[in-house]
């Protein structure tokens, strides 16, 4: 048996790419990265690789990860600039027993040490975005109160660091979304059992500079254990890290859980959690398999999408609708959506 | 009920002073603090802030947290360099929604604009280290070999991150000991039953620049929920992360397990996925602290100290003894080792 399963519409591609890879033999290991590295590369998801929003500062951040299953080891970069793929520098570090996890500079200076492409991650387009969010804030950048110790600047900031609140009430549009933020997460089983999981992102538009999300944090926005399975989120990443929620799928599923079942109850459960102790919780979504091949998907809020190939069926888009039980429904997306999911990214910016 | 525990005997007057604090009413985030803030001022202890030994490029680049259970918040600096107390900046990010883990050149930037004290960490006796290690490795930087392509690079590399391995055959000395590191790592309680978990450590001596271990990362070197109880680690933080131990602590709290036993479980079963998935286990500490003051300690090392003070018991150094079956005993340490303790550390350097 054989799978991948990976957040957002956006993964279509690269998923198809690596379910030709495993089909034919491929590893986990390999069908992942060239999943991923797809989306990496498709210059219109402005929020993973390059395209993506930058932060406060107008520079692109990078976050990404990759797991392997097999041996727990994994390798992730945090804040790291104009690295063209970051989860194959990610991949690079998943060996050793050591500096596993590097961020900014230092995690330049790795991917220099090997070789890796450079590339200005900045696009044109990315740019409007940002001039459009300064003239939205009246030329004042989202930390800028903060700086001057404005006795509201706190909570500003943190619903400044929110990716285009206002301009999207309904389902997520050019890769965003009112309370998270569209992190590709993947995870992969091969013909030989090992699962892997992997992800990449440019993090939350605006945010401060050198934020880290859950995307490079094992056990938070990712986790592969080849004897249970594997998992990987997007959203708010700090809300994740919280609860150490891709572990605890993972952890679910080794107790016998069904990955569904397993990605509704951790979310669920986590979801209370952060309403009772903080009166909010941001949004929440995970993708997972398990060791047989089953997968899952669940999520906090209306609008996520992911894509889902296996040995016995073909790649397929669906959208999950979250239920008041917790539990959550899966609805193959149509043509006519994910058509529109494209134009809407491809559209020239505003 | 409040109470205080930390990892290694250098916690102990940060320990002491926090203990007045608490039994004055103060809280555990006052407390916490200020307990860490004590060893980090400290200039011999040389993996934790002012003195703290520096990463490859003899830079000092520190990790510190800081985690409010009551709400889950926390806050994280990673591989920041040039900071006097990493653990008053971590408390200043365990705030809003977004932006809590600062990494690099951004959480420097952070500092500066929250107005934190900016201090040249690298200390003449941190040179003095440095310079042997470099002439040890014969005058070649542990990362060289990688730059040009060895094929034992790799494998030399990870061993050269290990903190003074041959130096040292028995207990630690000086901070450090063959497989892992001594970061400082607290939980605290107090008596309105807020718990709250901090770390600060400047991590793996020699580490490649940007690299960040457990104690920046919540679930894996911290965690607390004043629902359950918290815990923090010393050791391979690349282990720790692995497994998120910190967060399987406490959730084995929550279930009702006590302190001792969900530390002495994590860390036992862990090891042996380690051991069973890769071969070996790097050093994995923990104390932990439970809502109701009941507190524990167990690591997977002979040599692991730590401190602990509670409202019925006055500050008491242990040591801990691993047992075949996975549990730890303890034992008081007496005056004698304690002198020695810092007898060894105050020495001057060879």
């Amino acid at each position: 048996m054989w799978g991948i399963i990976a957040t957002w519409r956006m993964a279509r591609e690269g998923v198809e790419k690596a379910g030709e890879q495993l089909a034919g033999g491929g590893s986990a290991a390999d069908a992942i990265e060239c999943a991923v590295r797809e989306v990496e590369d498709f210059p219109y998801y402005k929020s993973v690789g390059y395209g993506g929003l930058p932060n406060e500062d107008m520079q692109v951040e990078l976050d990404a990860s990759f797991m392997n299953g097999d041996t727990l080891e994994f390798g992730a970069v945090g804040a790291a600039k104009n690295i063209a793929n970051p989860v194959s520098v990610a991949r690079a570090l998943a060996h050793g027993d050591a500096n596993n996890l590097l961020v900014g500079a230092g995690a330049e200076k790795f991917a220099d040490e090997m070789g890796f492409e450079r590339k200005n991650m900045l696009t044109d387009r990315a740019k409007i975005h940002y001039a459009r969010r300064v003239a939205e804030e009246g030329g004042r950048l989202p930390n800028a109160a903060r700086v001057l110790g404005e006795p509201e600047a706190e909570q500003e900031t943190a619903r400044g660091a929110m990716p285009e609140k206002d301009a999207r009430p309904g389902i997520d549009q050019e890769g965003t979304n009112p309370e998270g933020h569209d992190t590709v997460g993947m995870v992969c089983l091969d013909a030989s059992g090992t699962i892997t999981a992997a992800t990449s992102t440019s993090g939350l538009f605006m945010k401060h500079a050198g934020r880290v999300g859950d995307s490079s944090i094992p056990g938070s926005g990712f986790y592969a254990d080849s004897d249970a399975g594997g998992s990987a989120s997007t959203g708010l990443g700090e809300d994740v890290m919280k609860g150490c929620v891709g572990y605890e799928i993972v952890r679910l599923m080794a107790t016998g859980l069904h990955p569904q079942q397993a990605c509704e109850q951790a979310i669920a459960t986590f979801t209370e959690v952060l309403k009772r102790k903080r009166g909010h919780a941001g949004d929440i979504s995970f993708v997972a398999m398990d060791a047989q091949g089953r997968w899952g998907a669940a999520s906090n809020i209306e609008g996520f999408s992911f894509v889902v190939q296996t040995e016995n069926e073909p790649a397929c888009v669906y959208l999950a609708h979250p239920q008041p039980d917790g539990t959550c429904a899966h609805e193959v997306a149509s043509q006519e959506w994910q058509d529109e999911y494209m134009r809407s990214r491809m559209a020239p910016p505003v």
